[in-house]
């Protein structure tokens, strides 16, 4: 027995599960858990108590908001749960939410989105089975929230963003070797806040050597920005490197992409973004381990230098690496563009 | 005698000018001929006449206004003209602007735009020395819309507009020469329209070669759409390309770009579009003779192939050719980057 999917949600189903989504971004992108956001409401259609999840290690969405309704002095029996991912029926960090929805006596669930996890999913027929009405309601905007986690757990690997900077003829670095800057303030500070959101950043050993970069998010004015593990990828040592500066930081002593993120999964690593240099790069492409694809784009020629991206196999325009879903945004001179690749697409 | 710049352009200036500016985007974007608009406006502030200059050979603005304002059955003595550019004060195809006004007893003219044509300028000073009260009041929007025309004047060459269509990693084909189709329909349509705003198009004769393409300028839905000259650069002679189906094409027989803009300039071409291949657009970069880049670029990676610009003799990134007034537009997946290189600054 599995919950029902239901196509036909209420628009105050999804008035319900926007609130929810709108909670669920409350909590941080980084970690291994997904954003999640729940909403209590009573069959008279008042909002008892919502919460969501601010992180592994501390309470799931679902308690978040029994809680804030005990503390708003609202009973819960009888009410309607929306929540943005179906609750987990596991015990990890913390107990099943599918348990604290049973004891609080809810009498609905209505979720967003199915868990993709193979160790937390089910909920929705273990609530089934205990008499609950459970039913997946797809909601759009709440599965985009999680676009990241949802691609992890399914690929089972991290969620790979491949981001560079380059000129617009496709230059990452001059003839001379200089890279330094190729865009400007705004794109580097999005850059930072970027990794900022992410559990790791990922660059080769000649990266390393050549730039010896801190690796670490500082976007503008968030001076407690989440910090990323730092990976480093490769055979070679880099003793004395900024990266080593203390033990945040990981050689992958590897030079196959899949190994890598074996090494990035077993510590919990759900997104990294991969930063070069173009050998790096080029080896996650080839490998069709890119989820995402983050280039920021100078308006600037530099008609020799490096290749953003080695040669990848493809020697006719059909087979180019086509990626969807793209948006192109303005900092300041400079355009970021945003692309997706289907998994199974490269 | 000059006619006095004037900073201090009121509110009303402002709003005539404005009215100026909207008329003058009526008239077409391709020609020798600048777009102009102008109004005429009574001492009580109504609006007595309107017109806009239609093209080479057909009546400038000012004569178009007086003629729209008899034709409305008002007098023009004693009035203010509004116009998008210094009446000229030369006989070309038609006669002086000068002398329409002073004939029709206007009794001031507020122009945005100063004229810059050597053969043109001065009508400011002209009608001052007549006693009307000419002034030079500066209006930005009148100045975008001839953005290309008065580039093309000041530069004393054609304006060049450099485009190509290329991967986000920069390649214009794929490595056995494959090239179509790198962008989309939408793309494509857009760089339709562009070639039915200027002169002339121009490629190399390799592109003819390889490619041969029509040239032609097919926007969607506009069958009577403006077809640019179509100017092959280069010695070889390529017989039978579709190019040469008519006599509204030519060969610039040589390989240097300032060359082959004084022959365009020759056939009264303000305004080329340079399509390749890279060969000639790096050779129109090196020389510092391209204004304005249009590159489509398609969300895809090759990482091999035809390089979108070639050498230019640029080692270091502090010597990148930087670009301005970037504008990235999306158009279906792709995303057209547009910008712009000041004079002298490549």
């Amino acid at each position: 027995m599995t919950a029902d999917r239901d196509p036909s949600a209420t628009s105050v189903d999804a008035a319900w599960l926007e609130r929810a989504t709108a909670l669920s971004v409350n909590g941080p992108a980084y970690g291994p858990n997904p954003r999640v956001g729940c909403v209590l409401v009573g069959a008279d259609g008042t909002m008892l108590g919502e919460g969501w999840h601010r992180g592994a290690g501390t309470p799931h969405a679902e308690p978040a908001a029994i809680a804030d309704a005990a503390a708003r002095g609202h009973e819960v029996a009888g009410a309607t749960a929306y929540v943005t991912l179906e609750p987990c029926s596991h015990t990890g960090r913390t107990g099943p939410c599918t348990d604290a929805l049973t004891r609080a006596g809810v009498a609905a669930v209505r979720y967003a989105v199915a868990d993709p996890n193979p160790e937390a999913q089910g909920g929705g027929a273990v609530l089934l089975a205990r008499g609950i009405d459970a039913r997946h309601v797809p909601y759009g905007p709440a599965a985009q929230v999680n676009r990241r986690w949802l691609g992890a757990v399914e690929h089972g690997r991290p969620w790979v963003i491949a981001k560079w900077a380059q000129t617009l003829d496709g230059r990452t670095a001059a003839a001379d070797g200089t890279s330094f800057w190729i865009t400007g303030e705004e794109a580097r500070a999005h850059a930072h806040g970027v990794r900022a959101q992410v559990d790791a950043i990922l660059v080769g050993t000649g990266t390393v050597r050549v730039d010896d970069p801190e690796l670490s998010a500082r976007p503008p004015g968030d001076a407690a920005a989440h910090q990323p593990l730092r990976a480093v990828m490769g055979l070679g040592a880099t003793p004395g490197a900024k990266v080593w500066r203390d033990s945040h930081a990981v050689q992958l002593a590897t030079h196959d992409p899949h190994a890598a993120l074996t090494e990035l999964a077993s510590r919990e690593v759900r997104t990294v973004v991969v930063e070069g240099g173009a050998t790096v790069t080029t080896a996650f492409l080839r490998a069709g381990l890119v989820d995402e694809l983050h280039v920021y784009v100078a308006p600037a020629l530099l008609g020799a230098g490096t290749a953003a991206v080695g040669d990848l196999g493809i020697g006719t325009m059909a087979g180019a690496l086509r990626a969807q879903d793209v948006t192109a945004t303005a900092l300041g001179v400079d355009t970021l563009v945003t692309a997706f690749f289907q998994r199974g697409q490269i």
